[in-house]
């Protein structure tokens, strides 16, 4: 079975489905590199009347790892696919995932206090073609909630202090549960979330860095890229792991900035950056776009 | 036999090669869309003994053709490979190009009195690991021909007046065919080629036009540009067709500008957006990152 | 007297205020180029014990004129400043503005069904330092009306047919008078304002293009650009004139794009730029950093 | 007198010459920042027939440094405006340098065996505006020597071992003095300076770091990205101090990449964001557009 979204139980089972127009299918995937990889997928895709629109590999001399994004459209359903997948995965020794191209992926935000990012993701999903279905949004403080009643989103206020820290967490994954959650954003949540929880939603956490990682890490990073008198500033989208601020990065971008800024200039521009870097990342992996090759990425965009 | 590359002179002929290790090679097609393309070309590779180790398709639902670059590793030679892709290429109609990667493409540079481009290739093939085997340099002038010069390079003085604009065409089309090119690029050379010339040449002549297609057509750009008060200034390389500044793009770039920059200035960054852009599309064609989908690219990148 | 924002009810008439902490002031200012103007301009400063924080100077060769925006703090209070301007001003037949650093000014924005600015420019009112004050929305659709309420403004539907326009462009002009108007965006207004109006508020309005002018002016410039196969697409944001598509550029920026976008992608990754183009020209403005220059802007950021 | 170009022999002392055509002088300054500094610079000029063409100024909350930069076109000679400025620099504190628009600067480039930047520069010199007059290209390695001739520059083969490297830094000061140098550019020169030499150049000496630092300081930056996984690489020029690595920064730029880039990619792109952000910085400090703030520095673009 597939690693990184297990459940999708917003696609019916098309077992039994009669006749029908072809669904479009994107298949990632990732094994050791060896010769016939493309060819097993490719033939198993063929003999379920698939049509690749579109297909990406790539072979990482490094890690001696093959990954692969396909979207394909056939009118075969989940269960056909799949019991069709399985051998090939097998034989190549695969970590794959299969979802239909376009279904919203079930989204948890975390915030604190800044807007920016809430903002940008809510309307992107509302307003735009960003797959994500925002099942509830998450703050630890109260400031954002209006905004995401606006939204129509449910918001669940977790405080944290240093007392109530473990409870909170306790109900952060109480939420994940409840509500099926496939991701979780953190959209310049505030918390440090604990080892063991990055552990247990490893891959499935995206964060949004306040700064062009590896510069500037830790706390307050446009004061510190002020003091160095830096020409751009940047912000890094990363999936979390329990070691802060080093999981594998999934996008980045910069903002041009000059002598003429102040700190909070600084603070102003890098919302920007982070909004869209963060938005950039978000999709991207909704998308199925984003496999992990060690502590690196692979992004088929 | 495919299209865009038909003579390899610089590459041998493995048929009868013994035990080697594997070459690098690079396949790039487009051909109707169907399915079992990408199944059929797999299994012709892993056939023998192809490990894939970089490979993007594309269907284009606008134009109904499917297309697809493959980068593969094997011990199979070119006769071998040619043959087995022979009746793949048959059955589904295909238009294809095969070649060693990194074997490095014959161009012929066309210059007039502007520098920046052709000191931009001939840095790149010299000093980078930009693919191109510069077999001469033409103008028609000769400010350019010590720049040549010292780059080793063959340097053809072909002035071409309203009388003589025959016999300079002549000439070219005799350069082309004696240096055995594969690629022409028109690197600020301010002479328009005739329709007949680019129609036997379509596909191998790049060009770099000084704006941003399709704004500002025509003469002086910048002179438009600044006009207008425009706040970036582009430049687009394109495929030469008989319609002027119409054939495909290739790439486009921009640099910012503002009411400060005179006229000159403008030309002076455009200069640097130009060579830029040039770079790119000349690279991207002679690595067959490029593919022609009717007035438009496919760019593999 | 000055003449782009001629009345600022929002500031006090500082006249017989009592000693009081430093305000900082913003004066922008164009005339005919000849010796002496900075000195003659911070002369008047200085002897109001003005201390200059930023300033810059721009003399355009081409139209032979001058352009200076300088921010100032002082006690000075606008009464004095003006009466002190008085003279210089008369002196070099300046057109010039004084305002308080980072007063909102008062805007309208203009609306139809997309919503991608407007949500933009509310939310870099409400949680960045955008210093406008959105005064009213208004729509010739309903679409946008609960966007609005959540940003707690006022909506005003203002259907418009070819029977209504004349009776539609009647209520715009009241709006703008009875909310004090200084400014108007066309945040994606669909409809097109009379020569009359917009030779009323000319230097007022602010439109959107969504595309990189001069290249696919009027209807469906996406589509335009995905049929010629570009590779970046962009927005302008320009002052409206009567000749549509053709008022002064203020700021344009573009996006990569490549041979998967179809049309759609192309619309919605062009929202992007359009929101931040018409966001930083929409900021520029309200801070005095954009000074006519004939049909070109010159823009002090 | 003035801080930055304290020798220019190419300017004529111009005491004594008859009425003839206004010059173009650029005046750059630092001080203290309070009231009325603007008005005595302007004043000062205004006295002297100058026309202000272009002019910024700036003054830094945090240092409480005003800087200022000014193109003033004028009849008046060196001695004249410099015998003016005296009294006012004296007043005021100030840091200035006076030079004529456009005069080249005395550059000497120092390299090791990586071509692009000394390709960038030279071409820039002979083919573009860059005001810069390479008056010579010092190298521990003689791989550039051939394309120092070509264009027509001494090269000097100062080869460096742990023994020699006091020797070898001799030679390098000897130069500095002989060629009456007023700018060294490190053009990738892979070779430490001391500390001593340093300071006795401070603010007279470019480096171009294959970073975009604080990231990846010191050795192998790009093995460094590369394993780190980032999505964009940089460079950052800066002004060379005993501190390494640590100068005011000067320009900073990026260039996207991604997984499919090996280290010797990113080493190939990153030679095109390292020669652009090199020419920028060394253009703008031949311009006399950077003022240095503390470990900051101030660039009027």
């Amino acid at each position: 079975m597939g690693s990184v979204t297990t459940t999708e139980p917003a696609v019916p089972d098309d077992r039994d489905a009669p006749a029908q127009p072809a669904t479009e299918w994107v298949l990632a995937l990732s094994c050791p590199d060896r010769p016939g990889i493309v060819h097993a997928v490719a033939g198993m895709l063929a003999a379920h009347d698939g049509n690749i629109t579109e297909s990406q590999q790539f072979g990482d001399p490094a890690s001696g790892l093959f990954f692969m994004r396909v979207q394909v459209a056939t009118t075969a359903g989940r269960a056909e696919l799949e019991a069709a997948l399985g051998p090939v995965a097998a034989e190549f020794g695969m970590t794959w995932s299969l979802d239909v191209v376009g279904r919203p992926m079930r989204t948890l935000i975390l915030v604190s206090r800044a807007a920016h990012c809430l903002v940008d993701l809510l309307y992107r999903e509302r307003y735009q073609d960003m797959p994500i279905d925002v099942v509830g949004v998450a703050g630890n403080h109260r400031d954002l909630q209006d905004l995401a009643a606006f939204y129509g989103k449910p918001f669940h206020h977790i405080p944290v202090t240093p007392d109530t820290k473990a409870v909170a967490e306790s109900r952060l994954r109480d939420l994940v549960d409840e509500l099926d959650v496939e991701l979780v954003v953190l959209a310049r949540y505030m918390q440090i979330l604990s080892d063991d929880l990055c552990r247990d939603l490893a891959g499935r956490v995206i964060n949004i860095h306040h700064s062009f990682l590896p510069s500037f890490k830790g706390a307050r990073p446009y004061a510190q890229a002020h003091d160095r008198g830096v020409k751009l500033i940047g912000a890094t989208s990363h999936y979390v792991t329990g070691d802060l601020d080093e999981g594998p990065i999934i996008e980045q971008d910069v903002e041009r900035v000059d002598h003429s800024h102040a700190v909070a200039d600084l603070v102003a521009l890098g919302e920007d950056v982070e909004r869209r870097t963060l938005a950039r990342a978000v999709r991207w992996h909704a998308e199925h776009r984003v496999l992990l090759d060690g502590h690196r990425t692979v992004v088929f965009r």
